[in-house]
């Protein structure tokens, strides 16, 4: 067993405080804020948090049935499918990811995010910019926004995010930023203010989930002459399983969740 | 048209040695690197380096033709396309964004490749862990590692990570990695590598092309015991285009790249 | 309102006996025959069997609560997802088009089927041979040969197709057959009767969940050295909705059905 | 070898005027028609074709070179990829026998196609239908009428199909028919000859290349009050290839053909 004394807080020992992905098999994982004196329960046994205080992250821990739990570090991921409040619908990892790589987010970038939502995609590019970048992010609905500071805060991040309930069509106090991620009924409507705020040459993604709106983003991007690089995509997901020997994709899948638009300003 | 007085070389205002992302249309794309003296030319007109030179990217030029092009930075996802040499199957930005979600990868974590290919995913992970982070990327033929080396010079990247001219299923020399990104025909060959390497809890993504490949792997990784959190998912990504008023998916699309399998260690 | 005076039963108008489609809405959609004296009733209503009586096909009837229902002529496919008893996995629509298509499958053909199941293979076949071909199906259960005969019975094609309970890999009793379908677990073990029954580059088509299996089956099929025009397949059947004027893909979708290999027989 | 004495010219044996498809490899394939004194030539070797005269199907042959070729009866996919005259963007297998099934075809029927381009979705059609049903098949183009008329007279099909050059839009002549396919660019304007011209409870398929004319449509057939059971769904077929012991998805693939749209007519 690998030596962790010494180890670092909520990254290689379970501290007061800290979260843990606890997994006792493929459906029943649960992401946990450990407490002393608190139990976790389930319909495979409990356990006391502070049999989880000290140990390793990476080890097993026994649950009161005598099944075994897998006490893990929460991933990004692993908080947004299980540790974090969810007041709308998100954006997925598969999206997340093909967000970073067409926006080309690195450490110490500037970004811009309009319609927050429960902050996940908030989450993803404050992380990806990490501690020198900044995240400006403007939600319409104060009650969203809320939703949004505290899953921040659960992970961290806050202190890279400005968050700010307010309306972006009406401008964003912001210039040269780096990249812009658009998440709102009208995209079309956010485009002079983007032009403004974004550095030339930056690019921006707009999710959108019906193929009509994507159609009439594009060519409100091509008629404002501003914008080049036009892209739409979609990224379908496919997980696979195996029963017994038989290695075969799963029955059902989220067969949709939005298509990504992609666009790169240009001065007049 | 915005300000780039005293602008950042490279990034803000084309200089000497920078690279160049020319857009003249949707398929006549190319990265290239200013020189002074040195003429671009294409099936769509040319034009003389010297007059990049002092511009601010975001900006239009006119070739020899009357043709307009888009002067933009190129995103790392260009260079691939475009700009880098290229000596193997590469893995896709769609499977990058995944993998970089799936290990959780974020600015300072240190990683273990192998498989190095054309460093395309060196590249990738080596800028999202940004100046504080370390890749540490094994290669068993000289002749690639060389073509990596070349291609993560060009894109500044190369002071971050250590290419190392090895075969990694003899042992590698890291201890307690963030996590791991292997290519490779024999994955199942690396887990008591992988083992010893990365940290308790640390996840490894294993990209194969194969089904049957990825099926074994999956095997072998249950044969260990070490190994939970499994997953083997495949991203497609399917892209759009629009034809007069028309709006479809493009007729054909890359349909595969391979299979993305996904495992966190436990200790024993 | 057309003309049905003098109208087929059970096509043009609804005859004691005659099955019909009921259509509330999207999701109550009800298989029912009609029986003088009889009621129906859903959670949007209910009808007297005897209003339906004598009414055209394509008619709108008032259920109890006012709502209104289509009287339709239930499709083959409208069996099988309401009407038919369903003891297994099924072969979904796309796969049987595609079939239908793989085969050459015409009126007046001779085909072979092994593992009948819940019998909906063996009906879109015989619908498709017409009244002057024949289907001679091979089930090794006995439970599940009754449903298929109770489920042919009802949709009026049991005189086109023999019904065998038998295990095919035994040896069946036809030959020259112009096609086959395959969906067992181990379909390797079905060549050499398969090389016996065909004709002479007639075609067969294999189901099969599994890419493993799928892959063994390829690898028998070449080591034999009698088939030819291998290709294995699968489809994806993507639903769109509109939801106010927002046109897209469904949510969720049936990722996975099976795999369908293909083959042609040659002399040795 | 099978015995195929007093075999069926075209079906069991080849004779004069036959077709045959010639299978070399996985990309050698060759649909011909048998003329006595003609050679067949490829880059793999030529053949004469008396040699193929009263060979069974089924058979092999040897090429000049010494390469060995499968002599095979052409399925209509085989006719459609490799023997007909193409003169327009075709319907592929796949939805083909998608149309069959949500039409519900079945031996007998009489069926409406509009728009038929190279005539390929009038061969299944006819060939579904059988010698006992009958396709209607109006197309506004001359020559492309005449390309279709070449290729359903190659496949024997002509004598089912009523094939006319005429404005479908300006009225059909038919009535109470059980089916229709549509693939025109502004599906729309037809319905109201749909309406006329189907009995009730047929359904139609629509035929659409782009998203937003597929979702215009959708929107046309709910104003008219007269359509039910609306669906519109997309279909992806996926290839798998062996190269070696790995198993895979081809590279690439035919990522979108078109929509499918279809509704059912109901009494006013």
């Amino acid at each position: 067993m690998p030596q962790v004394l010494g180890g670092k807080c909520c990254r290689d020992i379970v501290c007061e405080g800290c979260y843990v992905l606890l997994v006792v098999d493929e459906r029943r994982r649960y992401v946990l804020r450990v407490r002393r004196g608190a139990w976790f329960g389930s319909d495979r046994g409990s356990i006391k948090h502070d049999e989880l205080l000290g140990l390793p992250y990476g080890s097993w821990v026994r649950l009161s049935s005598g099944a075994r739990a897998a006490v893990l570090q929460p991933r990004l991921v692993d908080f947004m499918e299980r540790g974090l409040r969810r007041r709308s619908q998100v954006i997925y990892p598969k999206d997340h990811g093909m967000i970073l790589m067409l926006l080309d987010v690195e450490p110490g970038a500037r970004l811009l995010e309009v319609g927050v939502g429960s902050g996940f995609t908030t989450a993803v590019l404050a992380r990806a910019v990490g501690p020198g970048g900044r995240v400006y992010s403007y939600e319409i609905r104060g009650d969203m926004a809320e939703v949004a500071r505290s899953n921040l805060e659960a992970l961290g991040l806050l202190d890279r995010v400005e968050l700010k309930v307010r309306d972006a069509r009406l401008g964003v106090d912001e210039r040269g930023l780096d990249g812009a991620v658009v998440d709102m009924p009208d995209p079309w409507a956010l485009l002079p203010v983007l032009e403004e705020a974004l550095r030339p040459g930056a690019g921006a993604v707009f999710f959108t989930p019906a193929a009509n709106q994507a159609g009439r983003l594009l060519s409100a991007l091509k008629a404002r002459g501003r914008w080049v690089e036009l892209r739409m995509l979609e990224l379908l997901a496919r997980d696979y399983e195996t029963r017994g020997d038989a290695l075969r994709p799963k029955t059902t899948m989220i067969a949709h969740t939005g298509y990504l638009v992609y666009a790169r300003l240009i001065t007049e």
